[in-house]
């Protein structure tokens, strides 16, 4: 059902980071639904994390674990979020990075928990540790596709690309893998993402770096509009690669290499939007002409949001009222309609506040029949542009999540 | 398919007022879309209106003509929402005061023009103004009915409501009528509701009234989050009841009769919740303990629009993760989810933020296979409360949305 989305290709192992997926049988038996990736030891590791605030114990121990060590191991299963589980689920993740580091020789507060699924049972912590040593024997830089198939959940397609850059003569590689269908609209970040990358850079440019690439890329997706409570977005540099150090960021390489990390990030948002639960349509709103960037996000993503628009783009109806309905709600200050155009994609719909003289159905039908549909509006009050990217709404949303749990 | 919502009963006249309803053929041939309601030359009659920047021609007009002279006829057409259609629109929503004003022999600015229906088309206003002449000659004090059905969109339910208070041993009638059932999140006054009472009262008084009863019932609903363009809300008071005038806002019968009021709003905004696109079920949305009414609102408003939420609620699935996820995106201050309770019905399912320990799965499914559910969220950091009401999202609001057009 994605859109447009092919099935995963071989990704590229990046020196110094291995992986191993087995099946624990956390949910249902015989599935991969259990990751680990170990970094090289002088590897930087950064992330952003969900602000929802029932954040999932995971994502509570992740973060203390990374103010107190370097992180060595992140071990990540599907099948539970482990959140809304109080005080026994701090444990319980705390139990599964005990497990792995004593089989690692590490020491517990050098392993990241993440974990994802049904919110509010607890963690079957036994199948876990019990499945350790098999991941940890698993590890393997070439395990990145195996990885990408184990952290999925309603997804329908696993998602991960590879880039590679050249600095200097010398090549840096990158590759990224991420989960993630629906309860999405990140904020800070979203749902599961990992990212490495041999580069060699501090620990404090990966965290600049990882900022501004999760601003233009997660930041900008959403499918149901629900911020999940185990949000993540790693980002790992072994240093193994031959290209100097990046030293500043002022550093040329800092911008190519930030560059190449937002274009991995931004792939994989729009994979997670192009395999929203339910979606038959990949649609990029944008709104330019805003007098702030707050309000250009908030136009956008009011109508992103807007399940009346979202039906429409399911049934293929250039029902465009319900997009100036949305942008006439979304609460921009003052906003002078009469300044407002909306364009479905190169089409001229409503012209200064109203329906567009020239504009036929017909046209409207044209493009609203494509699989990737751009909406453009144009609010005539400044110079700020937002771009957000989502997906329709469709009977196999609402049977994917009736379902969910039976 | 509304949930626990009689067939319409006999609504009783209110002296004063008088409703004609006739087919004008504006959208479907055969069916009743055309309503007027006439007020007493003395009468009072205000309004509350829809806030979004996009608001319809009619809602221009009809502001507009509040301020000019005292309303003697409303002017209601369904089948066309006459939004988003800029000069003409207006011209549009004009010519039809015109002509029913000219029939009737009053003035263009005692007309108060109202529509509803799909936004962005031009309304067909020779099939009005030729129904004009049928509609007048069709009015009578025992139109209620007729009218209730005449405003109707995809309603599946007439909705309209009478009740009675007696003050001083006399009676003031009150009845009222309202249309929605999509695009509903009010935001000051939502969809179409006509409200109609004998009492004796001023037109500031009647205001004062009327807001009060606005922010207690239909700014307590949604249905899809969409705030239409084209709401409003009118009460009118014909002065005509054996009851003295109202003379202030501390007069006792000033609180019985606004409480009155306040009642009918409340049954008719719930009508339209049991009555929304698709609903199998009916959900209150209880949250207390707030350091304030904003944040109370935002919870009770993020669950309420959740589409994960409100999935779980049509399968009956007790997924309560998804309404504690709600929570904690909802953007409430330094939230101390340790201090948080969710209820279902009357099960503690969330206890300081986390599994309640004694909750077990049979007692969340047996509140959830009902079709009236409360979910309650007692925030523990204050005494402030909020409620809102809405319904659950099932297929048939997929369905129903896809094909409005077609």
């Amino acid at each position: 059902m994605a859109v447009r989305l092919a099935e995963l290709r071989p990704l590229s192992a990046v020196p110094g980071i291995r992986l191993g997926t087995v099946c624990a049988g956390i949910k249902k038996p015989g599935r991969r639904d259990l990751v680990a990736i170990e970094l090289a030891a002088d590897a930087s590791c950064v992330g952003v994390f969900t602000r929802n605030a029932f954040c999932a114990a995971p994502v509570v121990i992740a973060k203390r674990h990374l103010q107190q060590q370097r992180p060595r191991y992140l071990l990540i299963n599907t099948g539970n979020a482990n959140a809304g589980t109080g005080e026994l689920g701090l444990n319980d993740a705390l139990a599964c990075c005990r497990a792995l580091a004593a089989r690692a020789g590490v020491e517990p507060e050098q392993v990241l928990p993440f974990s994802t699924g049904v919110i509010g049972e607890l963690l079957p912590v036994d199948r876990i540790v019990s499945a350790v040593p098999a991941v940890y024997g698993a590890l393997s830089a070439d395990g990145w596709n195996d990885a990408a198939h184990g952290i999925m959940t309603t997804d329908t397609v696993a998602k991960g690309v590879s880039r590679q850059i050249e600095i200097a003569g010398q090549t840096i590689t990158i590759t990224g893998i991420a989960k993630g269908a629906g309860m999405i609209r990140p904020d800070m970040a979203t749902m599961l993402a990992f990212i490495a990358t041999d580069a060699n850079i501090s620990t404090a440019l990966l965290q600049e770096c990882l900022n501004a690439a999760v601003n233009a890329s997660f930041n900008c997706i959403t499918v149901d509009g629900d911020t999940s409570t185990n949000d993540a977005c790693m980002l790992m540099a072994s240093g193994r690669s031959a290209v100097p150090a990046i030293s500043s960021s002022h550093d040329p390489a800092f911008g190519a290499f930030t560059r190449a990390i937002t274009e991995v990030c931004i792939w994989l948002a729009q994979a997670i939007v192009r395999d929203g639960e339910g979606a038959t349509k990949f649609i990029t709103v944008e709104v330019g002409g805003g007098a702030d960037d707050g309000e250009c996000r908030r136009v956008a993503f009011t109508i992103a949001h807007s399940p009346l628009v979202k039906t429409a783009f399911f049934a293929g109806d250039p029902n465009w009222g319900r997009i100036l309905a949305a942008v006439g709600r979304a609460g921009v200050p003052n906003l002078d309609v009469s300044g407002v155009d909306i364009f479905l994609g190169d089409i001229c719909i409503v012209e200064k506040g109203g329906r567009a003289p020239a504009y036929r159905e017909d046209q409207g039908s044209m493009v609203m029949s494509k699989e990737e549909i751009t909406i453009r509006v144009e609010l005539g009050r400044g110079n700020c542009r937002f771009q957000a990217w989502t997906c329709d709404l469709s009977y196999d949303y609402v049977k994917i999540n009736a379902e969910y749990r039976t």
